[in-house]
C-alpha cells in the first residue's frame, strides 16, 4: 500500500509489483492529524483496500510526506501538513501497530521514484523532479541514485534562493523559488492585488465570487485562460521565476532531464515552455544543450506510487 | 603530475601517494593559451618537476580546468580561462604527446576531492565545497561519492541563480551568485563605485594608486580592513549574497559540511561568519541544524593536489 500524506487528504493505492494502481481510496485530512490519528487511518485504508482485493495480501506499507523526512530511520523532522509533528518516529509507530514492513520518505522523493522506475524519468541516470503545488518539492537522481543527502532532505529546490531580499517564505527564509511561485504564493500575489489594483483584478475577484481570501492559484489559471491580461501577467511572472529556479537546478545537478509536475504545472500548463524558454537563456551553454524539460507521466499518483513501490522494495516484495 | 590551470597561471606539483606535494612550480598563463602550448607547458612542467626527484618516475598527469570539463571523456567544453577553447579532447592530446595517463577535470571538483581526501572534508559522505575566486565554483560529495551530473559539469554552483532580476553575470545569465560574490563583481561594483561615489570610496581608489580598472576585490578587502566603512558595506553585502548561495546549496543537497575556499575567502574571513548566520537564518530548520561551515584546508593547492590524486588513481598508482 502506497500512501501520499498532502495537505488536505489522504491517498492510499495498492501498488502491484509493476507499479500500476490496483484500487486507491482517498480521504480528507486536516493538519492537525495527530501520529496516533494518522495510523487509525491507515489502519482504515488497509482494511478497505484489502477488502477490495480478497484473496490478496497487503505486504508492506511506504509513505510520502511533504516536509524534511529521513527514510533512513523513517523519521518525520518536520511537515508543514502536519502542523505539531515534530522529529516523529512514524516509521517506528506504524510497523508497531500495522505489524507491516514500513517505509517513509518525503513525497516528492517518492514521486521522483515513481517517475524514474516507470514514468518520465525511466532508464534516465541524471534527473531532476520539481512538483509545484502548494509548495514546490524536489527529487534528485545523480548517476543512477536517488540523492538523500545527510538527512534525507536532499531536493528541497522549493527553498532555494531566488531573490535573496526578496518576500518572505513560510520557511522562514526570504524570496525561495516557493515564495514565487508556490501556490500559496501565486494565491497571495493574487489576494493581495485585488486589495492594491481593484479595477485591473475585477474578473479574479468575480472568479472567486467576491471573496478575496477564496482565490486560489486555481482561480488565477482561469482567469488567464478566460483572456485576462492581469492574470495573465502573473502568470508569466510565476513563469520566470519558475525558469530561473530550475536554471539554476540544471547548474546545480547537471541533469539529462527535468520533470515537471504537480498541481500547478497541471492547471497552467504554458509554464512548461516559460521554463523551456528560461532554462536555454539561463543555464550554462554546456548543460542547457544536454538536458530536456518534460511534463510528469504519472500525474498525480506519483507519490502514492512511488511510496508503494519504495514499500515493495523495503519487504523485498519486488527484487 | 597534478595541474592547476587558471586565469593567469598554471600551477604543476608532483603528488605522491599521501597526496604531499613532493616539488611544485608556477609559470605564468594568457588566456590565450592553445591546447598544443598548454601540452608543451606541460611537457616542460614534467622535465622540470622530474629534474627536481632524480630516480622516480611521474606516472600519470590529473588537469584541474576552470569550466565544464566532462572528465569521463577528458573534454573540455568550456573554459573561461581558455577563451576560443571548444569542445576540446585535451585528455587524448596529453596523452598521445605525453605518452601517460592523464585524467582531466573540473579544478574545483579536483579541489573538493583532495579536501574530502586529505582536508577539511575528510571522512564527510555529504559534502558541498564552494571556492570563492574571480569566479564561483562548487564541487560535491553525496551520499560518499562525488557528483558528477549527466555531462561533468555538476556543481556549478557560481551560477545559481540569487537574484532572477539582478545583475548580468559573464556566464550569460542574470543574478547567479558569481554575479554578486565572485571577486571580478567585487572589483566590479568598486569600480563602480568610485564613479558614482567619487567622495565615500576615495580610500579605496588611493589604495588602486588612483586607477579605477586597478581595483580588485584585494583592493576592497584592504580598505575594508583598514576601517574603510564603504569598503565594510560592500564586504557585508557581498557576505549576505554568499550566505544565502550557501543556504540554496545547504537546501539543495543537504550536507553534512560545506567548505569554503578561494582567494576571496582567504582575503575576506569575515565572510565566513556570515555565511554561518545566513545559513542558520535561511535554511530548513532539519537542513541547518546538522551542517557545519568550515574553511578550506588545503588552501590555494588543493586543485593541484586534488587533480594529482585523481591522475594516480587513474593510472591505478594508489589503490
Amino acid at each position: 500500500m502506497g500512501v501520499d500524506i498532502g495537505g488536505t487528504k489522504v491517498e492510499a493505492a495498492l501498488v502491484d509489483a509493476r507499479g500500476r494502481v490496483v484500487v486507491s481510496s482517498q480521504r480528507p485530512q486536516g493538519i492537525q492529524l495527530t501520529p496516533v490519528g494518522l495510523v487509525e487511518d491507515l489502519a482504515q485504508c488497509l482494511e478497505q483496500l484489502g477488502a477490495a482485493v480478497p484473496g490478496k495480501d497487503i505486504g508492506a506499507v511506504g509513505m510520502g510526506v511533504a516536509g524534511q523526512i529521513d527514510s533512513a530511520t523513517g523519521t518525520v523532522h518536520h511537515s508543514p501538513n502536519l502542523a505539531e509533528w515534530n522529529r516523529v518516529p512514524l516509521r517506528r509507530e506504524v510497523e508497531r501497530i500495522l505489524k507491516l514492513p514500513t517505509f517513509v520518505i518525503n513525497d516528492v522523493q517518492a514521486a521522483t521514484w515513481a517517475e524514474w522506475r516507470l514514468g518520465a524519468g525511466k532508464g534516465v541516470r541524471d534527473l531532476v523532479c520539481i512538483f509545484v503545488g502548494t509548495g514546490i518539492g524536489g527529487g534528485v537522481v545523480a548517476g543512477g541514485r536517488m540523492l538523500t543527502g545527510a538527512s534525507g532532505a536532499a531536493g528541497e529546490l522549493g527553498h532555494t534562493t531566488l531573490d535573496y531580499r526578496g518576500p518572505p517564505c513560510r520557511c522562514g527564509g526570504r524570496g525561495c523559488l516557493e515564495a514565487h511561485a508556490g501556490g500559496w504564493a501565486i494565491a497571495l500575489r493574487a489576494q493581495e492585488g485585488v486589495v492594491a489594483e481593484p479595477e485591473a483584478t475585477r474578473t479574479i475577484l468575480a472568479l472567486a465570487e467576491g471573496v478575496p481570501k477564496g482565490i486560489t492559484a486555481a482561480t488565477v489559471a482561469r482567469a488567464a485562460h478566460s483572456g485576462d491580461p492581469w492574470a495573465q501577467r502573473l502568470v508569466a511572472e510565476v513563469g520566470q521565476a519558475l525558469g530561473a529556479g530550475v536554471a539554476s537546478a540544471v547548474n546545480a545537478f547537471n541533469p539529462r532531464r527535468v520533470i515537471l509536475g504537480g498541481g500547478v504545472i497541471q492547471g497552467m500548463p504554458e509554464l512548461v515552455d516559460t521554463v523551456r524558454e528560461a532554462v536555454q537563456s539561463r543555464a550554462l551553454p554546456s548543460l542547457r544543450t544536454s538536458v530536456e524539460v518534460v511534463v510528469s507521466h504519472l500525474g498525480p499518483h506519483a507519490a502514492a506510487i512511488g511510496a508503494g513501490l519504495l514499500a515493495r522494495r523495503r519487504a523485498a516484495l519486488t527484487v
